[in-house]
């Protein structure tokens, strides 16, 4: 019987750690999922690693695990660390790649931030196959992204680039999380269209449903619904966050002119209310010669598991480029 | 006796064509001269060129040309050719490198622009040695960018990436040449450090020895005289172009993270005078993780002869990249 190569991609997150069992082509064989602060030694948690990974093998017959692909907060590709990640329960810089390459000589073992993770599976598994040169924006309760230039994800010097989020679009503009002010994710994330719809009730003198709602008491799908259904507030707020995204990724485009923008996340969700004016604010800041030519899409993960996805496509990348 | 392994750097201006002998480590053994308008037929031109070509070959005893670097405006390194350039001669679309290699087969010919040659000169010549991620601003008539991320210049799907004198950095600002408004380079060029000047007398108060010139009457390097002298109104254009440089190389490096920035051209010359305010403004805009990490500094191909050193490196590095 033939051998089934397979890759194992492991999503670990605040609350759970997933595992996948994947191919080349996305099929997702079996998965596994422990609880993550179940742990309070880190080295207790690599050992339970271990174990599920020895547990997934053997059940898939004829199943050899020839990469693992770890997604993680904070992971760095560089330093195979995960350094300083504050929702995970063990603190300081993990060298999770070490330690778990102990247990598996042979086997390669690739470690990335979750941006990073989705924005590759996009190239593994998604629209970006074959692209050598894309921009993946995760557009959550922050703004994630991953660049993508001569088919190599840009890591940069210290293994942390690709923070979209934090280009400053506004001087003085709202306050970040980051201790800076005007940060593109204070206004073109779900966060963003929040603080927008916030923004709006106090300038503009619109019925809205969000006039009943404290600032706690909604999110931003329900800011979409409310767009669909015709509320004024929310219509403009989604026009706003468009607007402001639509400059920022024309401004990027000018340093790395992609051949495609994928957007991905809750925001990106919505579809036309997010990528119509995204996609127009775009084309209307770009420069001439690339008007047209750049496409802007929802990612074609979206709907998948991308947490799996991702994490496997790290290391199937990492294999596909060994046997070019 | 050994054969002496040489490149021949060719830089295509407007005016004049040059050309260099250079080795590995950037001596230029011999120089050549011929003037660009006086061939109108562009095959007579790659005629002259490979005349040279021979006659510099045989000029040095025991000299192989083993590479041919071309930098020329509007040079495209992926299409290889040279596409609509205003101040040449010859309309259209120019396959260049085809053109070449049809008298030299069995050499290496690499084109590009003269920004990003005048990058690569600096990481096979200049400060960037062994950097794998840098970036390279030529602050000149306009902002001329190379970004390298991975040791590989970001050339984009198009091989026209690094316009990041295009970047909008200021909404419904001063016109650009681009036909757009709000591009840094109408701010942080010598263009735009006289247009700060004009604006400048306009705002303020202060003498100043711009109030007795007309616009046309005086030059980005006459604004560094006047600032050296105490001229408030030079003091403060310096100020402002260096504000708004450092800003946008804050949001730059964002996406690409480097481990240095080199900054080039007629503004760059100045040395202090852009160079402090620009960190001073790069260092506030920057998010933390980063401060104090990203080197600034002056280009040290400033007082070389780029324009052949540029030409030459884009053979040397695709001939080291060959030979690893």
């Amino acid at each position: 019987m033939d051998t089934k190569k397979l890759v194992v991609g492991i999503d670990i997150g605040g609350t759970n750690t997933k595992f996948g069992m994947v191919d080349r082509l996305g099929n997702i064989y079996v998965e596994e999922n422990i609880s993550t602060p179940f742990y309070s030694d880190f080295d207790d948690y690599i050992n339970a690693l271990k174990d599920v990974l020895i547990k997934l093998e053997a059940s898939v017959e004829g199943a050899e695990i020839i990469g693992i692909g770890i997604g993680a907060p904070n992971g760095n590709h560089k330093t195979k660390e995960i350094a300083f990640a504050p929702n995970l329960p063990w603190k300081g810089i993990l060298p999770i790649v070490a330690k778990l390459q102990k247990f598996f000589p042979d086997t390669c073992i690739v470690l990335d931030n979750d941006a990073n993770a989705a924005a590759i599976g996009e190239m593994v598994y998604g629209g970006a196959a074959k692209m050598r040169d894309f921009l993946f924006v995760t557009l959550g309760t922050g703004l994630g992204s991953g660049f993508v230039a001569n088919g190599e994800m840009i890591y940069g010097n210290d293994g942390l680039a690709g923070e979209l989020g934090h280009v400053i679009v506004e001087k003085n503009g709202r306050k970040c999380n980051c201790g800076r002010c005007g940060c593109l994710e204070t206004y073109s994330s779900a966060t963003g269209i929040k603080r927008t719809v916030s923004e709006l009730l106090a300038t503009g003198t619109e019925d809205s449903i969000f006039r009943h709602k404290s600032f706690d008491g909604f999110e931003a799908k329900d800011i979409a619904e409310a767009a669909q259904s015709g509320d004024k507030i929310a219509e403009k707020a989604f026009q706003m966050a468009g607007e402001i995204l639509g400059l920022a990724l024309a401004n990027a485009v000018a340093i790395t002119v992609p051949e495609a923008i994928f957007l991905f996340g809750g925001l990106a969700k919505s579809g036309d209310l997010i990528l119509k004016p995204t996609i127009a604010s775009f084309e209307e800041n770009i420069l001439k010669i690339w008007k047209g030519k750049i496409k802007i899409r929802q990612s074609e993960l979206q709907n998948k598991d991308v947490s799996i996805l991702g994490s496997a496509s790290l290391a199937w990348n990492y294999i596909n480029k060994g046997s070019l």
